[in-house]
């Protein structure tokens, strides 16, 4: 199968996560869902993975030439990192730099390397509300590789965020996501609350093409809310979500070339 | 606290189990023993470890100019990687490149880097007595970075190891023991054996001194042995066992000054 | 759904691995299986299993009328128990009390209680053909409560097997296999072996009846082998084995029923 | 050695966190704060401990006539349970009942039983200050023996902790620390805080014997507080702390006395 063609520099990227089987237990569509993303968030053995599970995702990746990025978690596998837990700092930078190095170790054996780090879960919705956490991350991406971006989530106000990276000398990725609602700050809206989650495709798809043509959303108060992003987060786990990944993508992909070609 | 003179270049090297430390539990008397050996095998936390004490011996370790080995193991903490158990070659491959990798990352922050390979406890012995692991770890080896030594066990004939070394590219060192004794093979004595551990400081190094000096010991059976090795492990886990190594080292010393001057 | 008839007292009784997801990775048709089978080996966290899924598994046992049997393994989840570990006996004992009773309380607290034990995976095959293993679960077995009968492969020859289990003081229950071939000392035959395991249900089935009937099987050295077991092994892990299951537990209680009258 | 008296029915009972070694790595000093405490606090496996440190702990309870407590925490080994991690009620609950059941097998292997739960850490630090937490480790102890009382802590105002407890049917120990200030609440002051921490012996000493007689302590804010308290939280790390525990031992067994005499 030969690689897909990759959007055109400039475009919204799409980044899934992968490699979140462990073991004996299968989780994804890795294989479905490759060839219709950019870049690929590879588990690194805390909230999911294990070395053999790594190392194929490397080489699935690498295969359909999609970048790959490190995305390290608590050490929560029986919660899937996506329980808040109470490190410290310190604690913080070490194990993410214990976890990218692990990838890149892998990368290297398989004469590829990684292109960012996006943190996972907890760890992701941690430091995005506490400057604390996400200096730790920012220290750790600045000791490894200060070349590497680090994904974080698009809001209103980019600024706090941009000044802490500048400080630490990180480069960021933005992401937004298509299936979910945005509050007035441009958080996500809590999955608690309704209206939280798209599920229809055409809703999904249509909010892609607004981020992409940097046209408002509108966000749970009422108000217009610009998102300015990088890349988008996708989800593959059933045939439905892949299917509405080539949907965006298609959508993304004509809304660049409008955009190059104006 | 200055850093240590290391031995002449063509000197035995001591080698050490370090950072085997886990969380709140304390192992090893790292800070006294990492100023009196050259080469220091840091848990990778597969067998102990954690990323925050492997910063920490790191860091220790560049303060004393010592070389860090990756130790990578089994993955069995309550076992402290003694354990062996039945993995696939392709599991042993891909749990050494993470290991590795991880402690990599970690050098790589810290502006170090990783100068060799040890594996640890059953590990390191499955791979002496059974090739198809050893082969596991070599091409691990080769694919990071043939240019980083593997530490194997010096037995009385190098030659079948060296020939599979040769075969993946893969350079190595040889170590010898001063505290155990030798079958006629020139594998360590099961500690089952009556006399199998050497407990008096004069007679570890007196057996240092001979390693040292390319004399023969007498193996177990009554042959002479003679070893061919490029660094001597010691371990240090009390007073007693480090005044042993500071005396090993000067033996040593002193041994290589003398032929290095005939 | 109502609790499914159980065969009558003397019948082959059906045993299934259940309750092997793992946190958010999930495992096998338990709910599809747990109606077809009369005993379920529930995994208690070391291979596979967390707290939350054994509760859910032995709600579900309870539902159907299900007995619990508590499924201890080495501790292993990377390698779902399947990879053979060097452990001290008492460590064996000692990981299957601590499994035991964390199912048992589990039990305990759902208002129903285990019935029997079955080892898992490599530890099982260790115990099979090592006694030094199973004398060290026979023990766990005898102090916990020696009413438990403990599950083990049923042979050619039960009399070594039956001994040590008189000599603890344990009662056993022997298990055949349908979907296996076995060697001439009624030991599964190898997977690398051609003809190791039968795929076409058919076959499965009539191991299944002749198992029942007290009839030989053909072993792999062509020699004629009886089984006497008390419980099958079944697998439920797609919806031909399923199939398979109800067709393996009808052709049991029919044989059972022709038995009982004549 | 023989058993230590234990103090009056009625007197302050001394419990201590212990079994707290894992795998090939010690923790305390067991054999020595045995002989001097009431209640042992056994850690199960989750933050500390393994099944063979569980058996050799129970034992060595059982010699001295020590209760044995079960003393589950997050699953956190390499941060010792001292992170709070954002469980869902019904995580904790079964997490409870895993652990509590695993040491209960061991303690019927070994033909004893436990006599109360306590949990530990960061789970002990979440159920004082969040009723989610407490009444999810309450449903755990109803559901598996209502008789076992669970150890709180005590604080000015123990009547909506016994609120709960009613409710779920269980029964309540409160415990006093000797070692730490308390702010005006009855909760303890942050170790952050200057003098949260007492270390002169004499102070400890009487602090535990103002509990011991119902006479009030001083709080961070001026306040008197007196604390109604059935048990008394000591720590054994080293020989100071455990000349500590013998003159706690003995200010509270004499004021005891004097108590059962007036």
């Amino acid at each position: 199968m030969p690689p897909q063609q990759k959007p055109a520099i400039g475009a919204l990227r799409l980044n899934a996560d992968m490699g979140e089987s462990f073991g004996s237990w299968k989780m994804g569509c890795d294989e479905q869902v490759m060839p219709h993303v950019d870049l690929a968030n590879v588990a690194c053995g805390f909230h999911a993975s294990d070395p053999v599970t790594m190392r194929k995702t490397l080489r699935l990746a690498r295969e359909y030439g999609v970048t790959i990025g490190a995305h390290p978690a608590y050490p929560d596998l029986v919660g899937f990192g996506r329980r808040s837990m109470a490190c410290a700092p310190e604690e913080v930078e070490a194990m993410v730099l214990y976890q990218v190095g692990a990838l890149a170790g892998l990368c290297r054996a398989e004469g590829t390397a990684l292109g960012y780090v996006k943190p996972h879960g907890a760890l992701y919705n941690d430091m995005m509300r506490d400057n604390t956490v996400l200096e730790a991350v920012m220290r750790a991406l600045a000791a490894f590789d200060a070349t590497l971006p680090l994904m974080v989530m698009a809001t209103r106000d980019a600024a706090p965020t941009q000044a802490l990276a500048d400080k630490h000398g990180v480069s960021l990725w933005f992401e937004a996501f298509t299936d979910r609602a945005y509050d007035g700050e441009g958080y996500l809206l809590s999955r608690q609350k309704p209206g939280a989650v798209h599920h229809e495709t055409a809703k999904i798809v249509d909010q892609a093409r607004r981020i992409a043509r940097g046209e408002p959303l509108i966000a749970s108060d009422g108000s217009e809310l610009v998102l300015s992003a990088d890349a988008l987060c996708v989800h593959g786990d059933n045939p439905e979500s892949i299917e509405a990944i080539k949907a965006i993508r298609e959508a993304v992909q004509r809304q660049t070339t409008q955009r190059g070609g104006s």
